[in-house]
């Protein structure tokens, strides 16, 4: 059993009790945007929340030692072909080099990390249309001279 | 006269005047993601923005023409290499098909746009470190179906 | 089941049945492009068009599920090779250019919409040979400026 | 003097005189798409065409000879970036297969011409946004079989 | 059953019983070039060679309804490999170019087609060294201008 | 002065001059297939060539030196986007193992040389429209087994 | 039975025997470079060599046929990895165009053949180190001029 | 002055006395291949080689201390077009597993230096044709355990 | 049975027994990385490791003939995704050439190896956080001259 | 003047002068790797230190503002040729998975920063052959999880 393994058993179950995201998430106390990349398997899990999971959705046992291993991440797309995805890869090519200018202004030589990281998700009402909320949160690193 | 030697008139003169981003976007008031990324060529300034701009940096006037033109946005780098850059590419590979998850189980079938789209960035104090705050928000655009 | 094991159910139902997609799409109301695409996978379906879709193909009901999903699209071959597909690619690498000219001519710095948007696809008779003609329709967006 | 040199001429005209492509492809009597496309250097123009742009545009004489020469149509980028041309090359990634299904069922094993080709591209007004229009058209050729 | 499975069927019969290209091809009454491209799954058959063709191998039946669909031309090696292949592909490279200065010479800005074409393949003696030659045919499309 | 530089001054000088390939390669006595090649910078001419070559252009004698050099062929466009030329990449690609098959059927395991070769382009007038033909002859080469 | 299963069933004869690549080739009197590429897939057996290699390693009959046919070369990766091979590959990369300049200074504008061609490797002693000796010779194959 | 202005130096010098690259190696008493690499900007030449090519072509003194330089090796073509460096880039893709098994046959697990290297280039006359000789020798490096 | 199942075999086991990569090691008397990496199929190890390895984690007795074969190094992805090992990749990006100019400084022209070569791993407190130190070490390889 | 230009004047007044490295860097009392890395354009200097570089190679004083800026890190070559750099690049990727296993085993889920960095080289003598010794340090990073 891997991680693919483990995504499929859980969009299986999903599918089957129709929980949302924001459901099982919140069944294990943890953002919908880290659990859904967990179950996905681009995260891992703590023991007691992969745990508290396989009970939620009703999984084999062996999988919450399965969330809980650290993931090697691959995209075998260097450049995304599903229209939502593309969309904030584009935004990374149109607007990267403004963030290097902005954060770099703002906090000198350095970048944002991506890995002590986190992301939020919300759908906002708008009198002109509906708009999804992104909103992205990493330490701030500066770089060692040495 | 091209949106690249202008933009190389902007950067000179910045580190002449020593003005920051956020000093020029707040003379011809807009955000400072969209100033920078007109002034990095990868967006068009309404004309009067331009005028505005192009007198608060004391560029040439035909400057604000070319600056008011539509740019053709090339990004050379598929998979940009600039470690703050590249962070932003990594997130969107590692979490891409968790926020196509999340706002298609917010919105439907549909994508967030990057066109009616703004950002916002800032840094934050932090305990344990300054954060890189990130925003950004799209037109829900559903899929039409025909 | 998934996507992919449904399009090849619906192939093999259309050959057997002789069904063309003119006569799928007429009994499912909707048009012979969207539908068609829909069954490659590449679009979902309202529940209830997967529901008459699964009748008049005679698929087993799961697949009306799979059929209402929403799909990731991945189209494997950056550059397509078949020549029927190539053309259009290479229609958009000649003619890309001249679009743009043209659509921000009329309309200032935006995009043609690819969400809302739909297409049609006639062959005409002519005295010098047949024709094929392609319609296609996206909302115009224009560019935020903030 | 290359096809290169008359476009940058071309373009600098353009933007002195305030002429639009509309404008431009009236005075010589030919479609926008196509004059356009051969303003960009992507076709060659009949040698009086040529002449009445020269005319019209008040370049060298020169040029005329350079635009009635056939181009060696190169586009660098096999993905194309700038969003607008990125949409279209979307739709043939999303559609293609579609386009090659519907062609084919209309015409048998075939293609449809990118030579023998006509485009044109509107702006219509509708109640919930301008739409842009693109209509193409070209020439069924079915496969040789020997 | 597919054009891959098809293709298999043909060659282990082609080595059961020893027959050529050239002897299938006549049994069909097609040319050797065009049948053994539909045998590899490049072309399509019309329906009454497919049924010759599956009579002169002993194949299933339903393998003349694969033979006579319409394939998607997949060539997954953009620079093919194997030496044989190659060497036409660096013609190609190398005479490209050459090729465009003499077919628009005798022809005007135009193309060789593709589609509308044929091929034949001969092994020629010479004292020097037998010859390997190629003839290709292929309607010239002169290019639209509207 | 290199390739490049020869290569300019003979397309400056046959738009000068008005001088078809057929009428140059007539001159210098060689093909019209090799001469192009040649005058391309993609093959070298033996020295008496080039002497002709220079007369019959007005060419500067160092020009001979030039073209009577081994060139190192360099294409840059791995797949080519020039209409022309891409439809005979099309070909290699779609009939490529086809004329792997024929030709080691007909010769035994071996390749087609591309060195012990040659080629000649022809317009051939027909009822239902021009053809091109192209014919090519390269040396059988078997493999050696030792 | 194709190249690939021959391939795997000699690498566990030949482990299972513990034959080595000198021996297996010695036992058909070939060499044993040409032998092993034959074994690998990558070149074609005279029938009675694969015959004799059939009964040297105890294979199946039908592997005799296999061994016999044209391979198509296939290498997927164009830039190897293995750093043995890739040491070749960055030679080649290195000392490409002096081997060049070398071969057509000796012998005029040509190329040295690849298929009428053979090589062989050596590790010979050294006080300073055993040597790696790999000998190749191919044919002088002078371009042709028409 | 760089490494590319000493090679086109050399060249140019190379072509007005009509010097070989065997005159020129053996006036500085080092082998062809090292010597042409070098001048290609390949290899860096000891000081004393170096004023020693400075005098026999007639180059001003700088070049003696470029050419002493260490160069970073650039190979701009992962896949070499030049028909005579293909055909290398080609063995060492049909042959490269080969020569692994046989080299790790005779050495064990380990490979052929591309470092402590020398290779060498002949022409050699044969009844059937030229033949071209390549030898190469590195020294064989055993892979470390620890 | 190859090298990947003998990966998974040992990958399940460790998992089973709960062992780690420094008590896996420590057993058979390796470090940890070359372990590690030989356990992962891209080194060899000698026999007499390799039924160590066998007995330690109680694999077939087959396993150990495997885990002495010498392994085809493929790394599929030229960049790699998995954030921890894309740093490395950027370190040698951003820093490549700057260890050219120190090893070649501190050498004279020449590289470090990658064959005669080992490695070290550790994690090390320290007040500002937990820092991991890599330690490589190559024998300096001079370029040789001939 | 860019930081091209400055890398450009600082390898010329490296030569002119002879400084080495280790002088440049001990002169500013930076290690030599940082130093150099910023002197390549890589990274950005304190501006007192700048002063002092600028001071030390008798630089033009515009160049130390140019040296304090941060650089956008490009790295053309996705895999490095030179034989120097390409060895790290091999390392990474023969030893890539083995560093994940390693350092997530020592420190839980997380990764090695690239950004709170530094790295030493050194050449060690040794009795079989001077050796090359990399030391690297990174902060570790966990991965977030909220």
């Amino acid at each position: 059993m891997n991680k693919l393994d483990v995504t499929e058993m859980i969009m299986e179950r999903k599918r089957a009790t129709g929980m949302t995201w924001a459901e099982i998430s919140h069944a294990i106390g943890l953002s919908d945007v880290f659990t859904t990349s967990a179950c996905l398997g681009m995260n891992s899990l703590p023991r007691d929340k992969a745990d508290l999971l396989v009970t939620t959705l009703g999984l084999p046992q062996e999988a919450a030692v399965v969330l809980a291993e650290y993931p090697t991440k691959v995209f075998s797309q260097a450049v995304p072909t599903d229209p939502l995805i593309y969309r904030f890869y584009e935004i990374i090519g149109v607007y990267g080099q403004t963030l290097k200018e902005l954060i770099q202004e703002k906090g000198g030589d350095g970048i944002m990390s991506a890995i002590d990281f986190d992301m939020s998700v919300e759908k906002v009402p708008y009198e002109k249309g509906d708009r999804i909320e992104i909103r992205m949160s990493g330490k701030f690193l500066p770089y060692n001279r040495w």
